[in-house]
């Protein structure tokens, strides 16, 4: 568990001998296999693998794979991600008036869950400042207006440019990001959605559920896009619940949903378990 | 269980005394209530109740508690819906080539969970009419086709009619009823749809669900409505799926959730464990 | 919400009338019912109720109301239990070394979902020390060690009567309660097992489901009686794992259900929704 | 979909160069990967792999791939198993007087869900008769009594081989085979058990589970091993169940449970997609 491992995450398209290819790569500079997953796309016919590798003993040093790998994957035309378990990820957490999911982030994380740091809290309020100095994280407050929004998302990039930040979680933020800054973080950006989407795309869920009638409840973890609510789906769960639950139960039942699905979104994409294509994702659990 | 009950479905705006006046109503002649259970929405006020009660030794011969019921009714302003035990309603099918839910329901009176008669099955295919041979229940096939709608649901309601229909199940039915046919069944009409609703409302939620990536499969069943898949929700259910899921896996993890949230619906109604308000169900389980 | 009410919860041997006595009792005091569930046990022919009543205007104050009840008590045999939602109950957690649960429940308070107070934390372990003086509750350590159980024991407690704790919540605590310890708060401890029982009696939960390679884990809260994780379930729930969960992850995913499985068990005791008979709970939900 | 494939299921001590070495073979002998996964078990340090391959265009006839494929599984001391999609399984139903589980089998292959023959069924009662002949299926029935049980399954075994059934489905069978039988069909006999195993094994697990009074119950399907309900699991599930429920109603909610999870479980059998070891599987799914 210790151990140091590399892990490639691999898409392109399908033809004979890739796995053997990658594999062999992996063998002949002595690398240990420790997880291997593939899927195959039959509409698109396209390959997808994560591959993950002990380093102990393996010949090419970390900084020096790049290359040696980027002779395969132009052969096969692979679009590939290249990442290390000693690397720990920078995030930072967003979050507005509802502290449940980022409490949990930082109790999940102290359990041993989630392997990153979290340097940073933003927040459009003040009521995440205690939790903030609680934990000892660097918490800073803007107040989005009427008119300053571009100004603050300047900001804020630079802060996160600062503390380089390198996955933004939004952990009941209640802000819609301009696609400018969506743009700075393609799939880095995480977000909680309080419904089982695509019910109850944008404002109040809980309400819309509550006057539609629903049985089940959901909650909905997926990478940011420029279309609100619509990007690539990392994760969802659901919950019964009845006509006996007023508009507080739902939002109540619902706290549960949220934190489970958020933090197993989070672990996934801190694992890099997670590839996105055509605003999908293959889930490598 | 054996023993005849009558049952109260009532609704009413709320106010002090109703229970114990309902309760006194049954006591006083006699009646020992075997089941209560009320429920009241504090937004609009409303009471709802069902109260079921043994029949033996009751005073007021079944057909005087309409009468009797009646004073008690208009002094509360109550909407209610007297039922006995003892009626065994008649529940029609209605099927297109999609069988697996006609079957779930065939097999689960047989097994004693519906209390029921099916004395008719409609399709505009051929397919079910075998298993209607097998289980001895009259078949009749109506080729929809453009222009003949009309005239066909003309037929149809003749038939139901025939048969003293008093419940309407679209078990997988692919045909849209018109508002004429709908308003003549308020609240007995029960369809499954095969998706967590509101999403994927309409033709081939499976596709729709498969394209956008869900990571949890539903299905539905409701009232129908003269708005399509807008109906009261009976009953909904859900299962997880993976990107390893072809649409056709999706079809076929879909069919266990549609056939065990159709059953529990249909379960529901010939208990007379459902009222419906604000296109809304309270269900009394 | 705020208006103060009454809960009655009763049980005694089925008869006619009695729904109607009890609330004619309300009524006629001028009380309105807000809740009300009955249940009747065909086995034992027991009749359970739940009846919660607003206190504004009601006619007979809160001294008095269980020696008029007592009449209407006495004439069916009814055992029953009168509380008043004014009546904020006080409750100390006993934790271990695990403090997932812990947290948890200080949360949930914070958010509103448990209505009541947390004067004290009893470990045999110093790990809690930190998050009890961070929500400024009182902490105090007990090293339970051979021969000195007893002793330990009367010192918790004396400090429990000082602090005069309603409810007991073993909120992953290791140590088992000697039977005086359990006789004098019947039905007033709440346990979390981590296994759903009565699979996995006993120590390492985790470690039996691991070896007997189950597909789904689970966790009950239960009432602690005098036989070791034998008594009455309040609430279980269960996740699924694959075999490529290690104990590890056995361990991190029955953490969140460790947390809602307590989380809504003591809930449900804070409301006064739980009816133990025949070491079985009815649950008034 | 309709191509044909060869599927290998392999398990060895884990060593560097496994993954390499299989996919080798396959690509170099031009044969295309369809599907792999891997898994190691850390604690024994146990190489476990699914593989498949399309046999369009593969250079090794089938009925040589075994002597080809040995030189490698000697080198790394493999235990394997080779199959060909194009091989479909000869299964026999063991059924009692429960014949929903036998029903929902039948349909599941009608379906297109299982992927093999159905030719035989085999009950100690009348009931399954019916069901037989409708669909055209072999019954035979053995009375089992005091004093028969060795002869009786010796006629049996007789049946199984003239039949030439690979696999013995036991769908709420009420009989104990003899470790005799057992050791004839290794892994080749799947049972439905009607709870959460381990919890309440033996004989009225539903009887057992309303007296304990739980709140959520669960079927189990498993290979039969000579130990009773104590095979190596293949599949589980549960559903929420509360006070109001009887028995009868366990009865009723249990059967869907028992459907499903029967249904999953003979499906991943009929896919290769089971690895038993260390009386646990590793499920490929």
């Amino acid at each position: 568990m210790d151990m140091q491992t590399a892990i490639l995450l691999i898409s392109c398209p399908d033809q004979k001998g890739i796995t053997a290819k990658i594999s062999n790569f992996i063998y002949q500079n002595n690398g240990n296999i420790e997880h291997a997953d593939q899927h195959i796309d039959n509409q698109t016919n396209t390959f997808f693998m994560r591959i993950e590798w002990s380093l102990k003993g393996f010949r090419i040093p970390k900084e020096e794979i790049t290359s040696e790998f980027s002779k395969l994957a132009i052969k096969f035309k692979m679009k590939y991600q290249l990442s290390f378990s000693s690397e720990i990820q920078r995030a930072a957490i967003f979050v507005s008036q509802h502290t449940h999911c980022l409490y949990d982030l930082l109790l999940r994380r102290e359990e041993g869950q989630l392997r990153c740091n979290f340097p940073l809290i933003i927040s459009n309020h003040s009521d995440a400042k205690k939790i903030a100095d609680n934990f000892k994280i660097k918490f800073c407050q803007f107040k989005v207006k009427k008119g300053n929004k571009q100004e603050t998302e300047k900001k804020i990039i630079e802060l996160l440019k600062k503390e380089k930040i390198d996955l933004i979680i939004l952990a009941r933020y209640q802000q819609i990001l301009s696609k400018n800054f969506v743009n700075l973080f393609t799939n880095r950006i995480i977000n909680i959605h309080h419904s089982f989407l695509p019910a109850f795309v944008g404002e109040n869920p809980y309400g819309q559920a509550y006057r539609r009638g629903v049985k089940i409840i959901g909650a909905t973890s997926h990478y940011v896009t420029q279309e609100l609510d619509a990007g690539p789906i990392i994760e969802q769960d659901t919950a019964r619940i009845s006509h006996r639950d007023s508009l507080d139960d739902l939002k109540m039942k619902g706290c549960d949903l949220e934190k489970i699905v958020l933090g197993r979104a989070v672990r996934l994409h801190l694992d890099r378990k997670i590839l996105v294509y055509n605003n999908k994702t293959v889930i490598f659990d």
